[in-house]
């Protein structure tokens, strides 16, 4: 993390910023829930009637599809539109009303209201290959925006011209529907984000990038004069376990469907199945080099992911006992871009233990290693062994399939992931209440919460209670005649009658 | 931190201490509601009828009063009853279930189901001045067994013997009711605690005690290999601010209030409040000087807080622009152990800003500082100056007074504590749904939950989520048929046909 060249002009600039954000701060947590909603909306809207010059900007700067980046700024849209749903109910706000009780068994019990607040500015650190859902307006932003937090993103330096109308299009919109003047910021740079993450105005941080960059910036956030939570979302490899009798029902499908996985963005998504496990590799080998054949050439993100990934890719091939189902390609180009087409490649299970220093970190990009398993009933075994947390596991069963063995490996996967899957494929994360992105580390820093669906709101708040305050003093969601109608779990005068101290 | 003479001895104790915790998890996070619930009110009972045992053993060890200490038994017994409650309702596993949706604005929609699920081992440090509450048997071991997660005490020195005794009792009126042996496990020792705290088996990590040693422990917790979530409750203060209306309506319940608060427990609690801002010292000292001696002498937890009160208390009454309005007493006999009369002394508001070094840090024990403001308009000004995150912040009001400097203050400490009151003491926390106990640094190392009250089941829960699973496949929680009869959060199919893209 090198300092820019002006740290004077860089401090100056940090401090500008989070001023802005902790001025901004109390009067976006107090605006109203409706106008808050609104506020979202209107920047959903607004993204919605640039879509056209922000695909664009984002086909140039990330070399995605227009297909797919149109269909990630309505992700996008929706997510906003999804958060402001969850302004209005008012649930998050996890209400809870104690009242005072004179009969309480343990004396009596003064009348206690509880609620969540916001945790005030965020700095969210945007991620590469999602310019749109996870960058400038995507899922952290919206989530701590919902939650009433002003917030900084540290624009990734992949695509800096789309942040920058990104910023300029739903900040507008948020002004313009009455959120204060430094609601959403975007800054430049990794040192500027290190600054920024290091600044006392600083409540929470959040990112999506590697492990390296994730533990760097987590050891900030817990070594500041005061510490502050942070949220990264850093790698994964995502095994996909496939029974014997799966392949007999469906074996074109599941071909097709890895392939389709591993394939789709490049294969620069953080769900990406890494490793398939199946019973034989030959029943599947001829289907899957079918389709990665098939599939067109795409250009990575950018130079540095190109690099890495050509890295990884030569380690994995050259690695002994590896086998190629479909070899693929990969050219860098004069300007360092990488353009790539699938590889698919094969091992034995026990192989994959034993070269598991050069196959088993992630390969960010095109690339896909189909284990062969010789016993179902080692599946488990198999698993410990190899892996630590992941975001997802995935199972392919036949109907009605059932052996004590899968319930294990289910076992295992609900303590070692944050979303099991049964069939189907862990990319193409759905976003909804209850979706659950994110999982033991080194999936996640921090697995108590998810960057993905309505519950990341929760990370960008903190419980603060009144004791015996007369109404008029209360926020609104905790007053006997609750204005904003949120749900309240009242705990009642007189509960304690029947637990009390029996002795 | 200094390891034990015999270090191979105790890498092999903490390895068993640990794999029998790590045996017990998958067991007792999966036995079933009802039992579990039933394992925490056996306990509750147990305690119960070991009360005379149990008490006696804790007065010789902390020189707390019978009174104090019957009370406080009784209040870690219902504390248990109430989490039993808690696991009885479910609403603590925040099932969210997504319907299958084909018309989802996105595309399809799969069916995902979320809630949360038990952490795994969970080492808890244990506090000197609540040897039931805060201890073995404690707020956070109640919680992290609710929620389904053996757990390891690390047992304050303060009181061994009654920390093994009570270890004894609950653990085996839990097995008795049917939970995996390993459930509830204690060890000793500074540097065992420290070596458990780093071990791969541990997933969570609780602390009651001081800033430095919370610091030290939530760094252990951030650099291991695999970080884990680490909550401290550390140092506060407590401020009072009471309004010149206030002392007009009732200075005698405002002084002898206050004296009570500082002086119970010889004010070796969480919650003392440190500083109480009145506009007039005169018009309260006399008051709080006659209760203060009429207080009887107490004996403090053990030499260490003698000695760190008697250096606490020498450089306040030493500090600059300090007058005493009860000067109280400190001798340490023989064996070491303090024996202290409530000190209470006061300044203005102006010289505590000056001499901040020497009296704005904890005073563990019966000391506060009465400190006189000349402008109410600028008390907010005043706070913001000297504090940081504390555990509750209070206002003394007329009734019905209302100015926007209120306001102001209100909002300010809403801001910066965890738990407003409004009149009353912060002392004395009650133990319900809407408690909350815990603030911002340094108040706590991470101020996302409580302490004290249901609601810290929270700690030591994870989301999981199932998507596309039989329901013959689903944890009980998530089924359609809801045999545990929990809170379920549907989110039906169809309901995004009103906010989809518009554009």
């Amino acid at each position: 993390m090198t300092a820019p060249a002006d740290s004077t002009l860089t401090n100056h600039e940090i401090d500008a910023v989070a001023s802005a954000a902790a001025a901004a701060a109390p009067l976006w947590a107090t605006t109203h829930p409706a106008q808050r909603a609104a506020a979202l909306v209107a920047a959903a809207s607004a993204l919605e009637q640039s879509k056209a010059e922000l695909v664009r900007i984002a086909m140039e700067e990330t070399a995605l599809s227009e297909t797919r980046l149109v269909g990630e700024l309505n992700r996008t849209a929706v997510q906003l539109r999804l958060f402001a749903e969850t302004i209005l109910d008012g649930a998050y706000l996890d209400v809870r009303i104690d009242q005072l009780d004179p009969d309480f068994v343990l004396g009596p019990r003064p009348d206690v209201r509880r609620y969540l607040v916001a945790l005030g500015p965020v700095v969210n650190f945007a991620a590469s290959n999602f310019p749109f859902a996870f960058s400038v307006a995507g899922g952290d932003t919206v989530a701590a925006l919902a939650a009433g937090c002003p917030v900084i993103v540290k624009a990734h330096s992949g695509h800096p011209r789309l942040s920058a109308l990104t910023a300029k299009v739903v900040a507008t919109a948020l002004e313009g529907a009455g959120a204060p003047a430094g609601t959403l910021q975007v800054i430049y740079g990794q040192a500027r984000g290190v600054a920024m993450l290091e600044h006392p105005s600083i409540k929470a941080g959040s990112f999506t990038g590697s492990i390296r960059a994730g533990r760097i910036l987590s050891t900030v956030a817990a070594s500041r004069t005061v510490p502050i939570p942070f949220f990264g979302e850093l790698g994964s490899v995502n095994p996909v376990f496939v029974t014997a009798a799966a392949i007999a029902e469906r074996a074109d499908a599941i071909a097709e469907g890895f392939v389709t996985s591993v394939a789709g963005s490049a294969g620069q998504l953080c769900t990406k199945p890494g490793f398939l496990f199946v019973p034989s590799v030959q029943a599947l080998a001829g289907m899957i080099a079918a389709a990665a054949s098939a599939a067109p050439e795409q250009r990575l993100l950018n130079p540095s992911i190109a690099e890495a990934y050509r890295a990884r890719r030569d380690a994995i091939l050259g690695a002994s006992g590896v086998s190629t189902v479909s070899e693929g390609s990969l050219r860098i180009d004069a300007d360092g871009q990488g353009w790539a087409t699938p590889t698919i490649v094969s091992t034995a299970a026990a192989n994959l233990v034993r070269e598991r220093g050069a196959l088993l970190d992630e390969a960010f990009g095109p690339l896909s290693i189909v284990v062969e398993y010789s016993e179902a009933n080692d599946l488990t075994e198999l698993a410990a062994q190899l892996f630590d947390g992941n975001l997802t596991g995935t199972v392919h069963l036949a109907d009605n399939e059932n052996t004590p063995a899968l319930g294990d490996l289910i076992d295992w996967l609900t303590d070692h992931v944050g979303r099991v899957l049964f069939g189907g494929w862990p990319t193409g994360v759905a976003v909804t209440p209850a979706m659950q992105h994110g999982g033991p580390w080194p999936a996640t820093s921090n697995d108590s919460s998810t960057s993905v669906g309505t519950a990341a709101i929760s990370r960008f708040l903190r419980p603060v209670a009144y004791q015996n305050a007369p109404q008029a003093r209360l926020p609104e969601p905790l007053r006997d005649d609750n204005p904003w109608g949120v749900p309240q779990s009242i705990s009642p005068a007189g509960e304690s009658r029947s637990w009390g101290a029996r002795a």
